[in-house]
């Protein structure tokens, strides 16, 4: 008999649902203390403000906002880009280079659809963004992790691992960073490596794809200009709605050298026509007739305090092995437990014992086990935090005895 | 120095600007009559009903519909899905079986991600949606035609082409084909051949991927039943919210075979998380809580007046030897003029002469000149398709008399 599963392509055959969704639907069990999932704070939105502008796309403009559209993006929508990118430390953004894709996601398939052969190597950060680590498998490339420090990327290692790379003739499609803040690691990338990453890439021809989800969610209020504003011909910048406004209505973009723009373009177009009209229309809304740039002040102060917390209670109740890098931004604490633990098996006891984060081996593309893991601070409230930090003490500090 | 435009990749060097969106910017122009976009007719919806829903949606669930949801679809809306489902002739579709996906397209290029390697062969009707080819190229998949007439797939002639490509060693990836009131043909697969189609690729075991835009646009009533209907196991099915309500809210999904269905929506969640939550509540409210199929006879007799108007003036205006299908439903009319005449040719004379339609060249996976075209009436009111047709009249039978 036909085996059905016989239709799977060979990179179907190799997809895994990512840690990451699989902790995310555990976590929705009302018990859980969650600090797995990475959701923005959304309460504080002016959701009565949205409600009239939301109305008003249907009754005055309803013909507009429910058609199709052009395929890079409504420039009403391009223009509200530039100036998130802006506020982000790109002053000058053109928004004719200005792509936008339903979500940031979709921005990083994109960019392995334009610029990646099966076979490639994708270089990346070690912990890296497991969303797009998945992207990478299902286009058959190889992600290979260059080292990094409590500060993100290090600009020696990188020469070293892009020189290795050449010298074994494989084609790096390019580097995928998140420079700011970065999930899961939170690490923020100082101006002075950025110019060094910038320049070691140009001298290795490499280009950068730069995903910036978390620059204005900055604790001292002051975002670091990305990579991009230095290097804009070299430089795919990823921008996303998704923490400063709504990731609901999937709306992200990229910012393209001129070189490359037509056909990154007709590749994103080939995969989904373009991002929902409605969607677009609500965040230029946002950008242009709503406070937000308050918003994300107010929302960027409670995501201060509730790091702020975590870290206070990780310090009171989990065994002083665990090493953490102190948020100064985003959504994320990163943590490393002494060598022999893993936080796979801390992480179904901490779920027998009522909280979940997200175990370290979600985040990077080298095998085996890992003693690191991620707590996400974006969503709980910090009273919470602290329950959740409290249930899972046992399960992280007797691991760590064990190890011993 | 270095060209930024080694790049790009492989797929990326080869995409092309489809000629339908080429056309669209062209017929951007408001003095133009254009007969070129498939847009649906978006003036008659209950759009200050749409206004009170899509405010409700910020006020009251704006925590919920601006956040993230499940990557396979929320549970809401992919019962919303197999409601439609119902209407087109699928009466018992499992909610659990559906993949919700940020409009159509990107369910079409999800299939390619899940279904297709490199190389592969995707078996396509001839004329074909334009877009699913841009799709299938950036797959590095080969488009194989398989003989069609006035009636869609000719089932004989599918059997010897798939017969070939066994005999050839080629994997099949799937069959994409649209049995009702196909873009751009118009035909509607008899349900006689639906049943021959789909014993013929069980027989070959060949996947079907089955789009269903146009379904419920019958001009007589009665959609005919999809080919999934009775072959649920071999068919990945697509709907969407496009035609029937909006394209602007990007809503489609598939109805996948059970032992498809992990690896689809994992490789759909790799692309772009999921679709809008936002876009989702909007239209399972507008399922479940408007008269969503009245909306669709409406305008479906809206379209068949359309279309008997452009047929009219066809006859009337244009050399008896342009032969064409008479639309039973959907969007197009789709016109064969005689051998030897260029339609890519004709539409730039009809362009100066103040009309626009699709050349049948983008339609097609086969290289060369074409004397096909298609004329999109379900945008454009009565008289001013008759003023097109009329304005486009001494291009087309010039160019007749020329290939005489």
């Amino acid at each position: 008999m036909r085996n059905l599963r016989d239709h799977l392509s060979q990179r179907a055959v190799g997809v895994k649902q990512s840690a990451v969704r699989d902790v995310f639907d555990i976590a929705m069990d009302p018990n859980l203390v969650s600090l797995a999932g990475g959701n923005p704070w959304l309460a504080d939105l002016p959701l009565d403000e949205l409600g009239r502008i939301a109305s008003d796309l249907m009754t005055r403009f309803g013909t507009e906002s429910l058609q199709y559209g052009p395929g890079q993006g409504a420039e009403e929508m391009r223009a509200a880009a530039t100036a998130v990118m802006a506020a982000d430390g790109i002053p000058d953004a053109d928004p004719d280079l200005v792509v936008i894709t339903p979500g940031s996601q979709a921005a990083i398939d994109t960019a392995c659809r334009a610029f990646a052969n099966p076979g490639d190597v994708v270089v990346v950060e070690d912990p890296t963004f497991v969303g797009a680590l998945t992207t990478f498998t299902t286009w058959q490339l190889e992600a290979v992790a260059t080292g990094t420090d409590d500060h993100g990327l290090v600009p020696a290692a990188l020469d070293e691992t892009l020189t290795r790379l050449a010298a074994e003739g494989r084609r790096v499609a390019f580097l995928y960073t998140i420079p700011s803040f970065a999930n899961p690691s939170g690490a923020l990338l100082p101006p002075g490596r950025r110019a060094e990453v910038g320049a070691i890439c140009e001298k290795h021809g490499v280009l950068i794809v730069e995903d910036n989800p978390y620059g204005q969610i900055a604790f001292d209020g002051e975002p670091v200009a990305p990579i991009a504003a230095d290097h804009r011909d070299n430089v795919v910048h990823l921008g996303t709605m998704s923490k400063i406004f709504s990731p609901g209505v999937r709306i992200g973009w990229a910012l393209v050298p001129a070189a490359l723009k037509r056909e990154f373009y007709l590749c994103a177009e080939s995969a989904y026509i373009h991002a929902s009209t409605y969607s677009q229309m609500l965040s230029t809304a946002f950008v242009t007739q709503l406070d937000w740039q308050g918003h994300v002040r107010h929302v960027t102060g409670l995501y201060r305090e509730r790091a702020a917390a975590l870290v206070d209670a990780v310090r009171e109740h989990w065994d002083p092995g665990v090493e953490f890098i102190t948020p100064q931004g985003g959504f994320f604490l990163w943590a490393t437990l002494p060598t022999g633990v893993d936080t796979l098996e801390v992480m179904h006891r901490g779920i027998e014992a009522g909280a979940v984060f997200v175990p370290g081996a979600a985040f990077t593309p080298v095998e085996g086990t890992h003693s690191t893991l991620r707590l996400a601070y974006s969503f709980v409230d910090a009273e919470k935090l602290v329950e959740g930090v409290r249930r899972l003490a046992p399960a992280v500090n007797e691991s760590i005895a064990r190890a011993r």
